[in-house]
């Protein structure tokens, strides 16, 4: 069954909207529309749920949403076999990845290897998961558009049967 | 005077349009509403142009925008000394530092410095620069919104005067 839920990044990007506005409020030259600097260091860091993750994943959320650009920002770094699960993005997610190799695979495709410097556009709608590979970490920026307040719908886990070397797409 | 034009980034995400989808095109695996993966160097580096940077910048774009997610992405890498000109963005900016230790002005503040991991939100409109310090490389990762096709608006360069350690805001 689908749960149409708010994800779990979702969920930390609004607790942190609470800090992030805080830590706004807080500064000397806070003032409406001016320019901020969330500093390094100021969200703490979150592990993946075991409800849409498998194995270990850490969450460090980078921004929230706003009217102007209505996409979220974090760094996702999964452990050597960790994975998302299955999932679509209502408004679309961009990747870029910043350290490692990892695996990312659309519903139906082979499961391909991707690098630091790859960038993965999934377009809306689209089903698939990304982690890292069976014996390399990898992480990446994920820049996930926002809808009707959703940035995700997550359905099932991805089985250890899926999640197989022996899928890999071979690297041209 | 003001020159409302379309940015030497935006240029190069439109030249890079092109060869972007010869390279979907040409993808085995290639089909409408399907996930892409671009690979780490198949877009090349290119020099920030002398009429709106000063000094030497490096811009590596990684992706153009789309319908779904209207804004553009790339890395720019200021040397030491090097900075943008006075700008505004239409649709807003998001900067995320990946490296190194660099400057961000807004128009009558004072400069700012920003380091590896801080993230910079730029709202529509606002006069800003950014660069390097006069002793420190910094990259960061530029998220730069669509507005009506442009996303930038080139003002006048940020003078030596302008560009002035006694001008930097003391670190809390």
């Amino acid at each position: 069954m689908k749960k149409k839920i708010t994800t779990m990044i979702l969920s930390l990007s609004l607790l942190s909207v609470g800090s992030f506005f805080a830590g706004q409020a807080l500064a000397a030259d806070a003032k409406e529309n001016s320019q901020t600097i969330t500093r390094d260091g100021y969200q703490t860091s979150s592990k993946g749920s075991a409800e849409f993750f498998t194995g270990n994943v850490r969450i460090d959320s980078l921004f929230s949403e706003n009217d102007s650009a209505p996409y979220t920002g974090g760094y996702v770094t999964f452990q050597p076999s960790a994975r998302s699960a299955w999932h679509t993005h209502p408004a679309g997610q961009r990747l870029i990845v910043t350290e490692g190799v990892g695996w990312v695979q659309e519903w139906g495709g082979p499961i391909e290897k991707i690098r630091e410097g790859d960038v993965v556009w999934c377009p809306p709608g689209v089903k698939h998961w990304h982690g890292a590979t069976p014996t390399t970490s990898m992480t990446h920026i994920a820049l996930t558009g926002m809808l009707e307040g959703n940035n995700v719908e997550w359905l099932e886990k991805v089985s250890d049967e899926q999640y197989d070397t022996k899928t890999e797409k071979s690297k041209k």
